[in-house]
């Protein structure tokens, strides 16, 4: 692991390093923010999966995530959206919603991009060993956020994964891929044609199927571009109040898809974090 | 005034709007963040000055203002740092330290300057009277902060005009352009070589020369680069003691120059503003 830049803020430490992946086969860049504290303290460990086209650094500069984290003790960590390099697979017209910067946190089974798109077993296996190796981590005490693709990414990583995630929460978040455009395209392409195999990937589908978490935080603004088009959280409303999972989603009035969203509600989903990763 | 774009966030409203300046000659753009009020409500106005290279997006997009505003009920208004366009002169070499992003808040004497660097008097007439007009402003209750290039700005609008700002503060400030090498070459070239002039455009001299307000509160990183070479903030420190002007200079260990240690002061030195401002 390469430290790329560590600079101090809202009494921790902002950095942004780099490691070459076994599983994308990549060079990965990620940024972790670790809040002061004591000598051989571990912390619990926030994981923010971010959007279409973004990296960490959109999260990491525009987030307004370090306040919160620095007053709950929290460690947030934001990894990029895919594979990134010379010889890394993109979309065929260059396009913002599949390829680079669009992994959709899935482990693609289809050529040419299961070689390195393989965020799930990234994100499931690799980057939470060397964050527990690295940094002062209690890897017992994590959760898992993320907007729009990435709240896609967290809630159907936080559904597979129960033991794991202490909280799961989500920005307008693309609920069922199964159901959108964004969905079709992007698992069409990196899983194949069978939907079947698409339902570990989609969190409606998840939950139809069984997975269950005590419960599941959802800001949405109404004025969001692709409310209606794309991530349609009726669909996730339904399918929680069908088989009782615990879901609470909040309608934003007039708050859009962007960081100006995000950045007002963060601090009352890590909010909402804190008081579970502290059970 | 032309909208550019409004966006809710954090229980109000961001701004970004242009205008063709008389004063600049140019078309110039700002930020103007408007917190939720009540009908016919005006508010108080807090003023962002930026630093070198920055124009008002910096600080709207990485401030982590807009929380504090919206809690305290302040406007935040983030102009431009120059004008801008075709026919505005530049450095000759395009550095980042004079010209287009670096017009110190001065109104240029000299040519070819002299026509469009005319921000003084950008900030303290004509934008103010614009904000007044289409903002729910409360112009007798108003307060002036900020970085670098901007924190000379604030300190010395400030210091010029104690019956307009109820607080001033800043962010790791150039306190002495007469002492640093940015200053040099900033007021060599707008103003001309006759360093009297430049007393009115240098905080220190300007509390020399006799300007008085009721506090003055400066947050400086100790790990900033241009700490020893350009900043000094001994040398405000010195000139306030040698009067009896009051100043509180917080010296936060480890921060550097960046948006980083500007968002981690920022809710505090808001907190500071809004208690000037309800007086």
């Amino acid at each position: 692991m390469k430290t790329v830049s560590e600079v101090r803020s809202h009494g921790g430490t902002q950095g942004v390093y780099t490691h070459r992946s076994a599983e994308t086969g990549t060079e990965m860049t990620f940024s972790v923010f670790v809040p002061d504290h004591g000598d051989g303290e571990k912390l619990p460990v926030v994981w923010y999966l971010s959007g279409l086209t973004c990296t960490h650094a959109n999260v990491t500069e525009k987030g307004e995530f370090r306040e919160a984290c620095a007053d709950f003790g929290l460690i947030f960590v934001a990894p990029d959206t895919s594979p990134r390099g010379e010889g890394v697979p993109d979309d065929a017209e260059g396009a913002y919603d599949f390829g680079l910067g669009a992994g959709f946190y899935v482990d693609a089974t289809q050529a040419p991009f299961d070689k390195n798109y393989r965020m799930r077993s990234y994100l499931e296996e690799e980057l939470p060993a060397l964050i527990g190796d690295h940094f002062p981590a209690d890897i017992s005490r994590q959760s898992i956020m993320g907007h729009s693709m990435g709240g896609h990414g967290a809630l159907t990583m936080g559904l597979r994964n129960p033991e794991r995630f202490k909280a799961i929460s989500a920005f307008s978040p693309i609920v069922s891929p199964l159901n959108c455009p964004w969905g079709h395209k992007a698992l069409g392409s990196y899983i194949g044609n069978d939907q079947s195999a698409w339902r570990e990937y989609d969190a409606c589908a998840l939950i139809e199927d069984g997975a269950r978490v005590p419960d599941i935080l959802v800001d949405q603004g109404t004025a969001d571009n692709f409310l209606e088009g794309q991530l349609k959280p009726e669909l996730l409303q339904a399918a929680c109040a069908k088989v009782g999972q615990s879901l609470t989603l909040r309608m934003q009035e007039g708050y859009d898809h962007s960081y100006y969203f995000i950045s007002s509600f963060m601090p009352d989903q890590l909010a909402w974090h804190a008081e579970r990763l502290a059970q």
